[in-house]
Order: C-alpha cells, then structure tokens, then sequence
C-alpha cells in the first residue's frame, strides 16, 4: 500500500483531498490529511476508509519528521516559505514531495542532492504557476515540431467571480488572498513587444491594459503582470520578440481600480496617522488636494475622470465617500481598503468562482503567419470545490499519482514543463473537466 | 592647547577646516584633519601652522582609537552610518562629538552613557538638518513666549545653482550628491494641513508643488519632503495644524522632472536589459507605449504635456531624444538617467551655488492672525567654498568650538533646538554672512 502525506488541509486542499480518496480506492493508497486543526482534516475526509486524519503542528519538527519517514510522498499545501524545510527532510529520507508554489533559490539549490536520492521535488505544479507551464509547452513544443518559430507568446490568467453569481459593478469577488490582490502590480512590470523592451510603472500600470476575448465568454482586460521577461528562459524561447503575461479582470475594473493607485489608496509603507477617527470619506479625502467643494467633483477632476460616470459609480458603490467610522487603528491604506472591499467583494452562499486562461501564440512557418489561442475556463461546483480549488488541487493530485504509480520518473527538482510530466497531466485534467479550447487561423 | 580632530576631508569639510584653522589662531586649538588621502588633507591645510594633517584609515580601528584618545573633541564627516562606532569610542574615552548627520537610533541609544561620561554627542549640526532647526526654534520660542499659538509651520530649503551661473532651461545644477537628487521624494510623502492628514504617492509629488517668494530672489517651487510629520514632535509642537516641509526648485523643474517619474525613468530597483545597446531615444522609448509616429509627440501625448512648450523644451535640452549611445550596462533607469543629468547639469568653472531656505509661520496673538516669514540666501564663493559647503561646515565648526570653549555645556545627545545652542550659533553665523532675515506681518 503506497502512502501519502498532505501537510495542510485550507482552503486549496478541498479539491486535493476528494481527488486522492477516490484514486486511494482504486490504487489501494493511505492519504494522511495533517493540519494544526484536526476538526478541519476530519471536515475534508469525512471518515473515508482510505484517509487517515491527524493533529499536526508543524513546528514539532520530530512528529514532522517522523510522518515524512513513514510515507511515500509528501504534499505541501503549507506557505512557500516553509517548503524548502519540508523539502531537506525529504531529501534525507529520499521521499518525493509535491507543491504548487514557484522554485525558491533554496529549493534550486536542493536539486543535486534531491537527484543523489532518486527523488523528485515537483514544485509549481498547480494553476498558475502550473496548468499555465504544461499548456503553454504542449504548443511551444508542438509549434517547433512542425518546424514554426515563435514570434509572440501573450499569456493571460484571472480568477473571477462567474458571471452567474456577479451583482456588482465591478465584476469582482475575492476567490483568492484579499491582500495579493490589493498590492498587485506594485513594482515595475517588464516585458517585450516586437523586440523592444517595455518597463510600466506601477501607476501606469492599470492605464495600459489588453482588451482579450474568449469565445463564448466575452471580453475581458488584461494588466501586465510585474515579471514577464523570465519566462522566456523557462520555456527556452529566450529570442521571442514578444513575451508578454498579463491578469484578468472584467472591464472597466483597472480604470477603476487606477484611481485607488493614483490616490495612492494601495499603499502599503506607512501608518495611517488618526485613522481610528477617520471615517471613509475623510480617509479619501487626505488623498486630495486640500480644497472645500464636493469630494467627488474634486476626487474626478484630480485623477481624471468624469464626475458622474461609469467609474464613480463603482468608487461610490464601494462607500468610500460614505461618513461610516473606519475604527481601524495603526494600519496602512491597503489594509484599510482592504478592510472595505472584504465586505464588498465578499463571495455570497451560493456564488461560484471562475478561472479564465489564455494563450496566444504568432508563429511562422513555411513564410506564412500563424496563430493559436488556447483558452480555458473553469467555474467552481460550489463554495468548497471552487473553480481556484480544483484547478490549484487537481494537477496536484494527478502528478502525485503519476509520480506514485511510476508513470512520471523525473529525478530532482522539476517543474510541468517537459513531456513526459504535460502529456498525462493535461490528459487527465480533460477528463475532469479542465479542458483547453485550441483555436488555430 | 585644546584639540580637534576632524575625520573626513572631503567636499563639505572645506569652510569647516578654514574656519577652526582661523579660530585656532585665537584660542590657541591644534587641528588634526585625518583623512584616507594625505594629499587631500594637506590641500585643505595649507601647511597652517595650527593643523596637524594625518592620513587615518577609519577601518584600523586601533590607529583610530589613539586619534580620539590624544584629541579633546572628535568631528566626524564620515558617512553617516560610521558615526555610531565613532561615537562609541568618544562615550568609552570621554570625548564630545560633533556631526551633521540625523540622530539615528543607535545614537540616540548612547544618550545616558553620554551623560554619564560628561560629553556631548552633538549632532544635525549642519544646514539642513542644522541651521533650519536653529532658526526654526528660534522662532517658535519667541511666538510662544510672547504668549502666541502657532497655527502654521512650512519649512522649505533648496541647494541650487546661483542665478548668475544658471544658463540651461531647468535652472538647476549639481551642487549635492546627484543620486539623491534623482531618487528623491521615492515613497510617500506625509504632512498635515489644517489639521488634515496628506499623504502623497511618488508619482503625485511633483504636480502638487506650491509656490514660494523669496523678496529679492524671486520665485521658487516646492515639492513636499517625505516626512513633514515627525518635526513636530522634534520641535515641540504636537498640535499644530500645519506641519510641512519641502524642497525648493525653480518654476516649471518640477513640471519637468514630473515627466521622468510619469514615464518610470527614476526607477532604481531594476536593470534595464540590453541598456548597452540602446540609444537615448531608444531608452525613452522603451517607456512608452508601442506605436509609430514622433517619439516626442507620443511622450506628450502619453504623460499630457503640450507637443512643442517649455517643458518639452527642457526635455529636448537634456537630449533624451538623441541617437547617441548609452554605453552603460547592468544598470537602472535612474542610474542611466544620472550619467546623462551628471553631464548635462554639471557645474562649470566659475559657476557659483546657492543655498535657499524660508521658514513660514503664521500664529495667533490676541486673537489676531499673525505671520513671520524668515528667510535666508546663501550664495557660494567659489567652487571651494560653496554655499552647501559654507552653510554645512560653518555650524560644525561654530558648535566645536562653543563646546570647546565652555559656552555650550550640555551633555548627551543634542542637535540644535536649544536657546543655549541657537542663540550663539545664529549669532556668528550672522556675522559670517549667514543670516536670516525676518519679515513680520
């Protein structure tokens, strides 16, 4: 009987869970589901004859140890930051171990041992990065088959609210950490459009967006993600002249969301002074010029747009320029936004999710231009096994059996960008559903 | 015969070391002038029968040590984060300090041992942080003590480049550290007015600038510091309804410099790829969005300046549309930006600075509205002894030799704020042509 190890059972577990209990009864593996909370595993496994639900406190680095020793392979849902330590004990006890998040510089650094030991170390093996790794090389590399060369690579993810359960103006409702989603974009973003190198400033950031269409879905914008460049060196298209990923959001959402920018909202650095006496039209008010007059006349003609339009119809729909009490105190504006839009971009009993992809290639071949978009859209069953759970857990699942029954032998630290890991991966995820729609012309 | 030691020999020591060689002619002082460059300190002594100059690597903490051990009051002119460990040794051998660098916390940490072994850890005793509080405080006591209640304080000063030596469009030239001048204002600036809370991201600092007279200098422009807020405290004025600082410009540098901080250039936290292949105008293109047409009208169209007006003037001045290589690698944008302003803005031979700087206050006094205006110009006498040189080195010296003599006989951390400090520092700056004039109303 194989046996495996899943260190954390949140949110992004649900998906997880349900898909290695019922692989368990046909392959005949132990699924341990360890979590702080007990109550939380019991909830995810619900007595399944194949599961084994523990109490673990991953500070108790003997208990850790000693789960890791009597397993085959070991999942880490657990922040990123506590994966290179899960990942060195593994080495030592020559265990495989799977995780979603991106290859720290320490968890490169294991890849020879992790090779010594006859193990592989599977990171970014979930949505994005993840199912946007094993698409996009499934046809970059049939693209090279046929003899093409890749012009331009455009690449495009957002989790969304489904237009279903969407009742607000802006279209949007947190599927995922409220906080990432408020400080999104800070930095620079860089990328390359026919050979020329592009760097945005963060407030300019959410002015210069993609309008992108996904058959049967409508349109949507896209804002440039902060680190484009990279990926030309993990596909090995380092000579693209256009490498280019970006967000999803519904429209109207960044022109939007730039006035929080342009105030300068979303700051992170410093505490509001007084806050805790503030209410919400005075903390939108200390980002103004000081002048008497309407809030939302002043507010539009500093950052630009009409007075009474579309975009102050969202800012006033959100209450910012409401005389409720903030009552939060020694925080930042992001945090004080964030406090606000929890409440208002808040999933309903009922609501589901959705995830949008796409990939857009320009290639040539034979002297004729070519395209392909790859499109997927995903929605959530239900508040448990949302659209972010499923495709986040799902390729988890499946490369971890993959790894288990042999059929992946990879040795080191890896990501789902080779053949051999893609090839079944995507095989899979179309029969569950997660299927990409190829569009050729 | 009292001894002074002064580490550091550099650019701003000039008028310092002129000054105490000239006071130790009358109180008999023997000034040693340590500095990793021998030459260097022999340049700026002169063979004066007073000096001692010594060449001291700071880094041989032993050699060092004995430097402090014989001397009777240590000025240290070394980078500002060497000052604690410098500081240190004077607290272990009973030695004052002299510095014009901020009280950091590991100084102000030295405070009760300083009192403890009878010394004074002067420091912030140069122009600004220095002068400002001095003539800053010397206002505040008077309206208090007159009964008032200061309802306003604006701070503003500036280092530019004298009108008579200013012959290019932005009315500016180096006359301090150029990186500082191209990362300035980076992060969010905060101060408070009437009694509200601003706070004001990066990219909206420079279109908020306000406009200052200075009577027989004409006018200037100000963009707020970082940190208006914690002056209050430092000043003793908690309540205050307006607290805000600033740097002075000339009309329209702000307008201007608002275009490279639109466009992203001061951005110092990546290399730009490929920099020692591109031209200038590829350079500024690279943070436009892609299309054909004129460069220059597409920037004005993208950060909303008139195509042919001054601004673009002064941008067309620099030659950021030039077809001249760059010839720099591994480098950022505002490190690119500096090696072209460091060319362009360049102080000739002959060319002299200026140092500006004007308090504002306003005040109530029986139940009348009052304000105080003090103002100070401080022009350079050569390329020696610079404004900046002048206005950071005079204080120094003048606050050594105070505590030297027994006039100053405070103990612990100071910097400037004190009557017992201001009043004979301000009295023979102004007799060294350091003075501020008062206008009240």
């Amino acid at each position: 009987m194989k046996k495996v190890l899943i260190l954390g059972a949140g949110r992004s577990a649900s998906s997880l869970i349900q898909y290695l209990l019922k692989a368990a009864e046909l392959y005949n593996y132990e699924i341990t589901v360890a979590d702080s909370s007990v109550e939380l595993v019991q909830l995810k496994t619900q007595g399944h004859k194949c599961s084994r639900p523990i109490a673990l406190d991953i500070a108790d680095t003997k208990r850790t140890r000693e789960e890791i020793e009597r397993t085959d392979i070991v999942i880490s849902m657990l922040p990123a930051f506590l994966h290179p330590q899960i990942a060195k004990v593994c080495v030592e006890l020559k265990k495989s171990m799977v995780t979603a998040s991106y290859v720290s510089p320490e968890m490169k650094e294991l890849d020879a041992e992790a090779r010594k030991a006859g193990i592989i170390l599977m990171n970014e093996a979930g949505l994005d990065p993840g199912i946007d790794h094993a698409s996009a090389m499934k046809v970059i590399d049939h693209v090279h088959a046929e003899g093409g060369k890749l012009l331009s690579f455009k690449s495009y993810c957002g989790g969304l609210v489904a237009p279903e359960s969407n009742d607000n103006p802006w279209g949007y409702k947190f599927t995922w950490a409220p906080r990432n989603v408020i400080l999104a974009g800070q930095g620079t973003a860089k990328y390359i459009e026919n050979g020329k190198y592009a760097y945005l400033p963060y407030h300019k950031l959410f002015t210069r967006t993609e309008k992108i269409n996904v058959e049967g879905h409508g349109d949507f914008e896209a804002y440039a993600n902060r680190d484009s460049l990279s990926y030309r060196s993990i596909y090995s298209i380092e000579n693209i002249p256009t490498m280019i990923r970006g967000t999803l959001r519904m429209p109207y959402y960044c022109e939007a969301w730039n006035v929080f920018v342009q105030l300068g909202m979303t700051d992170d650095t410093y505490h509001v002074e007084g806050s805790e006496k503030m209410n919400w039209k005075e903390f939108t008010d200390s980002f103004l010029p000081q002048s008497s007059g309407d809030i939302k006349k002043r507010l539009a003609a500093y950052v630009g747009i009409p007075a009474d339009g579309k975009i102050m119809g969202m800012l006033e729909w959100l209450g910012i320029f409401n005389e409720i009490p903030i009552k939060l105190k020694g925080v930042s504006p992001a945090q004080i936004l964030q406090a606000l839009l929890e409440e208002k971009w808040k999933l309903k009993d009922g609501d589901i999710d959705m995830i949008v992809m796409q990939h857009q290639f320009e290639y040539e071949i034979n002297n004729k231009k070519k395209s392909i978009h790859s499109s997927l859209v995903v929605k959530g069953d239900d508040a448990i096994h949302t659209a972010m759970a499923k495709t986040v857990g799902l390729p988890i699942g499946i490369l971890t059996k993959l790894i288990l029954n042999g059929q992946i032998n990879l040795k080191g630290v890896c990501i789902p960008i080779v053949k051999e890991i893609y090839t079944p991966l995507l095989k899979e995820l179309e029969s569950l559903g997660i299927k990409f729609i190829e569009k050729e012309s």
